[in-house]
């Protein structure tokens, strides 16, 4: 198969909503409205690195663009299209169905086309994706508004993801039903799209759960002029999915092990946001709206650094959970 | 070195032309003016396939960024904005230093900010750019558009790349002055984004070569309904800067090589374009205005297949020179 059959047999699809898709040089796409802003981020994900070897390749491709979308969630944006480039060790037509199939199911999703990109062999197997989206200008939600007294929030449920990868690696052992209950975490997040729009004018800063829960909380804390946070460990314990799982071995699960996954597990695509208290009553209606169940985990204040409590008091160190970085 | 301080250090400039740059989960872009596209183009090189290992790293940067260019300026849009996605096998601050230097180099010769994107650590070093451009609605240079009868023209130079890069690879010998005079054709191109632009309204079709002449104008021959063309092998064997150098043994280089070169080549970044020879007089003027060398070639004909003919009016089979496929 060559690189151009490989193209049009997978990757292209009539398109409708743009003049041009895969295959000139540019694609073609309208811009967003007049009073709109275009919106734009990039994600690289790398075989070994950022998602295991035998991972189901459908669900690679849908993680693939989530990642993505999950960007732009951040920003409050709606999707508008995305570039791929992808770097394959061989020309694999079952691989390349499959990674398609769920591509293009999560692009269908979100009514997100692919307009273009490049294919090309490589050593490792790389996804590189490019997704733009519309958001009304000034009103993109940006990691730099919060203010001391906000609250904190969190989306859905977090620390699964690097509690199946650990599991998954036999790093740390969990019982099977465990696993099976809770690996569609880690292969198979769903982007918060809806919810990053429907936040917009009610969230004074947000970031998507990506590096860890306290290192992107980190980066809306430092944006907003390195003001800090109190996070109440109850709260956050009780985010990660594992835990409610009836299995006998979960009732005696570390806490330790606990705040290492939610505090600093990544991997979650969930929304992380500030907003001021009188907001509550708002954003529970939005988690009503969007079927996304939302969690205050504690406070924005003006002093410096992050204070984790636990329910009697205590407070513990954060150093920890400082979150993954790639070339540390 | 960490993720976060390898962007700041070296990726992270003043953004003037765009409300956010590098660093939250979206960069926010202006939209184009009411007449205007959005074109976007992606490429993905790859260490050891698109570079070699000892390419110098300010160069690559360049490099990296006009091959992107030169995807915009087929498509006759004007540079926007861009997005890195980088994989590093390590932290390596020189190369950084050195690689963003060429990038920036080549982004403000062309006004074309860098706005967001990825780093992240991979075994193979790994550079997606995508880029975004502005062309009026309408407007752009596509490939579809070519007629029999239509004359065919080449920018520049061609084939020089690929005779520096066998020579570099030690495929097929050639005297180091020849190659120290034709080498940065290989590691230096010049997007031709001036060219692009002034091309609108002039052009019936464009590309930009990078896989081989005959495979890029197969590409416009195939979009435009399965045109063919003639091909004068006297005015592409005359587009080779090696044949031109004095050094001695050039005079007797064979014409099956020449031909490979510029014909199946590829890494040329110039434009190949189609025009009704009634705009012969705006291209030499076009011509001057962006001081690149316009060269007819041969001609756009209803009959499918690609003729080359000889000075001698002998035609040479065009099979051998299908050009560069990555799965081939």
């Amino acid at each position: 198969m060559t690189e151009f059959e490989l193209i049009r047999r997978y990757f292209h699809r009539p398109q409708i909503a743009h003049p041009l898709g895969v295959g000139d040089d540019c694609a073609l796409l309208a811009a967003p409205a007049a009073h709109e802003q275009l919106a734009v981020s990039a994600d690289m994900l790398i075989e070994g690195r950022h998602f295991l070897s035998d991972t189901d390749v459908r669900l690679l491709g849908r993680k693939a663009l989530a990642v993505n979308l999950s960007d732009l969630a951040a920003c409050g944006a709606r999707p508008a299209a995305f570039a791929l480039s992808l770097a394959l060790p061989h020309a694999d037509a079952a691989w390349c169905a499959a990674f398609a199939q769920g591509l293009f199911e999560m692009a269908d999703a979100h009514g997100c086309p692919l307009v273009g990109g490049d294919t090309t062999r490589g050593p490792t197997l790389t996804i590189a994706i490019t997704v733009f989206g519309h958001v009304p200008i000034g009103q993109a939600l940006l990691r730099s508004g919060a203010r001391a007294g906000d609250e904190i929030w969190v989306s859905g449920t977090i620390g699964d993801a690097r509690m199946a990868l650990h599991a998954l690696q036999r790093q740390h052992a969990l019982p099977q039903p465990v696993l099976a209950h809770i690996r569609h975490r880690l292969e198979n997040p769903e982007p918060r799209v809806a919810l990053g729009q429907a936040l917009r004018g009610v969230a004074t800063a947000a970031v998507d759960v990506s590096d860890g829960l306290l290192a992107d909380l980190g980066h809306i804390l430092a944006a907003s002029g390195g003001l800090g946070a109190r996070i109440e460990l109850s709260r956050t314990r009780a985010l990660l999915q594992a835990v409610h799982h009836p299995h006998p071995l979960m009732a005696a699960i570390a806490l330790e092990r606990v705040d290492l996954c939610t505090l600093a597990g990544g991997d979650d695509y969930e929304l992380c946001f500030t907003a001021a208290p009188e907001q509550a009553a708002t954003i529970a209606q939005i988690a009503r709206d969007c079927a996304t169940p939302l969690t205050c985990i504690g406070r924005v204040e003006a002093e410096p650094g992050v204070r984790l409590v636990d329910e009697a008091g205590h407070l513990h160190a954060p150093q920890r959970f400082a979150g993954f970085d790639h070339f540390s």
